[in-house]
């Protein structure tokens, strides 16, 4: 069709790099094989309800799954891009901070850390990792894969920071693999006396563990959505402060990864002023149910959300009590309030307890790492932090313990 | 709770790690912000129904819509390991591969970029990226971010993969960006005779054109889930052949990626005989709607998919033709059957014709890169290659097309 003057036209199999390609092939077309289709991909995909009172994921919200179940939108359309917006509103709420550079990495939880540390540290750095489990071992494992010198406090240090001058120190704030909510008090005041900047795991304690970013003066925050948020994984928040971005854009090497460059990134999610370029295609689906979970905290407010977890923990611990069960963590100020481990009794078989609640539907978990057979794990994350829910999951616990004790 | 002899327990408290720690902390407690909800999160979110014929996402079958509005489950639960499990075979299916290491990372289809090259290259190797549009730019990039050696083929070389000495050689298989699928016959085989691998990027065209990983010796292949698939974007199906993982698990570095270590996400796939390892949380419901895709291809058939978009592809050359417009790509076995880019007229603006569209819920694109301005890219991904739906599309482009030339 011509329409007007017809101009000439970018004629791509005339350039000089289709010519090259061409050299490489035979005329002759390839025999292509016939696979048979496999059997059991063609059966029903069975997926039982659960109780999942684990570590993660949790129960998705309804009207998250109502929004999974919402067709799709390309990403860059109007309203897509509107639904980002929120979404990072809504991170900048719950992880509250004005950090410009706010968004969600395409990954799970764990691809936040892998995004905070490839931008925030370069060859020639020191990584100070305080170690209180396993999250923090990771984190320095990854570390050395990148070639960083890696310092892990391991022994009484009170001046640890100012001793081994890092230039990024990293906490988990909720970890997971022992239950304990870390209390981050001055430790980014001691950080940013000595230059180095606050990194801080907020997997399994956002939203249900007081938190705020700007106030602790946090420099990169990461998260993941199966938690507290009740939305299904495959996303992980993530924050950048001022004094992170800056470090960022002075880095002397480009950062050795595309897919977590956080300049990019923040580009793509409308986190600076320029022309949005592209970057990838957002997980669609699963930025509907971070906006959604988002929302639902909007609605109950994060603070109202933290005290929830924090007066349904004490019910946790009243029921445990009652049951002549024991929290792992002595100390309650240290009781991560969504995630609450408790000491297996002696003489009892963690697994056997943890197999007689599943076949009621219900999932606790046992320990990981160190804490493996010592204790089990029961999340009560977001819409799990409920008083019938909490009754209930400890009174099946209470039953099989005694079960077990008597064979 | 005492149940037969008490034993001592793990004191998490005493450890040094958390002596360390506590030396840290100053006693007071901080007075913590309480922020505004953003008010624009508490109103609904608005997802307007969309016919997707752009370079992808496409649309969602409904039936993966409702995969991903079913119930979570725990990453390791069994019948999660069953619902993984039946995905790999499905990989394998649409591949075409024995592979065993074939599955799907946690990310959207650049991730796949990411994973393959951050394990099949390091610092030392030389990688040879033939260049026919803008993802082969992209792996060059990231290869250059990692420190690894690279040329890019843009001048006519018979000899190229020969001539350059590489380790890894790059192809884009359907190239979004102009339209174009590369046909593979004999690459591979010059690969070998070098002792290269061939790495072949898929996203745009896997189920929609002939390919066969194995038969045309294809060292690693990666694709992603939102094109033919017609799932959400979110993971991105890769398969590593047998030589691929010798070269892996002889490097003289470890990956520098832990998100993206083959070996370790093979091993929590369920690729190799080993115990299973914890990894990450995999997105749930995205493996839930990519297990669902698979069983729509696998029930079709992987070859009848294939056809049905080369015949569907022949209707629109015909109707583009029976309305006087132009396929941009002259030779039509180069053209990718499932993204078919139109040349745009001379004194026809594209944009306008695309928000014509849009203005109807219907979207088309126009070019990438080099292409901008020239071309519309139509996908016709998995269901949207259909008959009645192409009419109506092709039907909407020329009548958009003649009211811009009247103008």
């Amino acid at each position: 069709m011509f329409c007007r003057t017809p101009t000439a036209f970018l004629n791509f199999h005339s350039s000089k790099a289709h010519r090259v390609l061409y050299a490489f092939f035979r005329s002759g077309t390839m025999a292509l094989s016939t696979p048979v289709p496999p059997a059991s991909l063609l059966e029903e995909m069975v997926v039982p309800s659960r109780q999942l009172f684990g570590p993660g994921p949790s129960n998705m919200a309804d009207t998250i799954a109502d929004a999974q179940h919402r067709n799709l939108l390309g990403h860059l359309h109007p309203e897509f891009i509107k639904i980002m917006a929120d979404t990072r509103l809504g991170l900048q709420y719950v992880f509250k901070t004005k950090n410009s550079y706010t968004f969600a990495v395409s990954g799970t939880g764990h691809s936040g850390m892998e995004c905070a540390l490839v931008n925030l540290l370069e060859r020639g750095d020191r990584f100070l990792v305080v170690e209180i489990g396993l999250w923090g071992k990771r984190a320095a494992d990854l570390a050395i894969r990148m070639g960083i010198d890696v310092n892990i406090v391991a022994a009484p240090h009170g001046e640890a920071i100012e001793e081994y001058k890092p230039q990024v120190v990293f906490v988990c704030h909720g970890e997971s693999s022992t239950g304990v909510v870390q209390p981050l008090d001055g430790i980014g005041e001691i950080c940013h006396q000595t230059g180095a900047l606050l990194l801080v795991d907020t997997v399994a304690s956002l939203g249900g563990a007081r938190f705020d970013a700007d106030a602790l003066g946090v420099d990169c925050v990461y998260s993941a959505t199966q938690k507290v948020l009740n939305a299904p994984p495959g996303l992980a928040p993530i924050s950048f402060s001022d004094r992170a971005i800056e470090k960022i854009r002075n880095r002397k090497t480009r950062v050795a990864s595309f897919y977590f460059d956080a300049l990019e990134l923040g580009n793509y999610w409308g986190c600076d002023a320029e022309i949005k370029r592209y970057h990838h295609t957002a997980p669609i689906s699963t930025v509907y149910a971070l906006r959604t979970a988002l929302a639902i905290v909007a609605k109950e407010g994060i603070d109202a959300s933290i005290d929830r977890h924090y007066q349904n923990a004490q019910l946790i611990y009243k029921l445990l009590e009652a049951n002549s069960l024991e929290p792992f963590v002595e100390k309650e100020e240290w009781r991560l309030p969504c995630l609450t481990t408790v000491k297996v009794p002696a003489g009892v078989d963690w697994k056997e307890v943890a197999d007689d609640l599943m076949a009621e539907g219900v999932e606790i978990a046992g320990g990981l790492g160190p804490t493996v057979g010592k204790i089990w794990r029961i999340g009560t994350f977001g819409l799990n932090s409920d008083k019938t829910k909490i009754e209930q999951v400890i009174s099946l616990l209470a039953r099989a313990v005694k079960k077990r004790c008597n064979l």
